[in-house]
């Protein structure tokens, strides 16, 4: 490892209400990885859900990320240098 | 991002057999963060899942990497660049 590489971390939360997604993005911003399990705010609103991953899906596109969903109760979310690599073995 | 900063990957997979370890162990080495779904395996034999994740675990710690569970289903592994994120939200 080189003196000056940054240390890149990933972190692992759980999305409770749609007022976190500011912090995540914060995260995002700190070129921190993120992997949140959505599960809690799916039972409380579905609608909730879709309008924070739209938000969400928007700062990636803006902000040169990726995102992509783990299962049916998880998404990862990466900063600008990490890339989610789709090749022969699928997101599952 | 700088020109020469190299491009950091994540790839999400699942473990079915346990031969597939060595090529977790490949792109660990080639500083990718690794995904990896282990339901399938667990469900054929959870002695064999202990034994992968005893090897991933030494092979983590021999490689300066960092591993954790995520929830039932998966667990993530980091190379040596990429440290997990252990504070007040917690791995779930």
């Amino acid at each position: 490892m080189q003196a000056h590489e940054p240390q890149v971390y990933l972190k692992a939360i759980t999305l409770r209400d749609p007022v976190e997604v500011q912090l995540i993005k914060e995260d995002l911003k700190k070129q921190m990885i993120v992997i949140i399990r959505v599960t809690p705010l799916a039972q409380k609103s579905v609608d909730e859900l879709r309008s924070v991953i739209d938000d969400l899906y928007k700062f990636v596109q803006s902000s040169g990320g990726d995102i992509a969903r783990l299962g049916e109760e998880r998404v990862v979310i990466t900063p600008s240098k990490v890339k989610i690599w789709r090749g022969a073995h699928e997101i599952t």
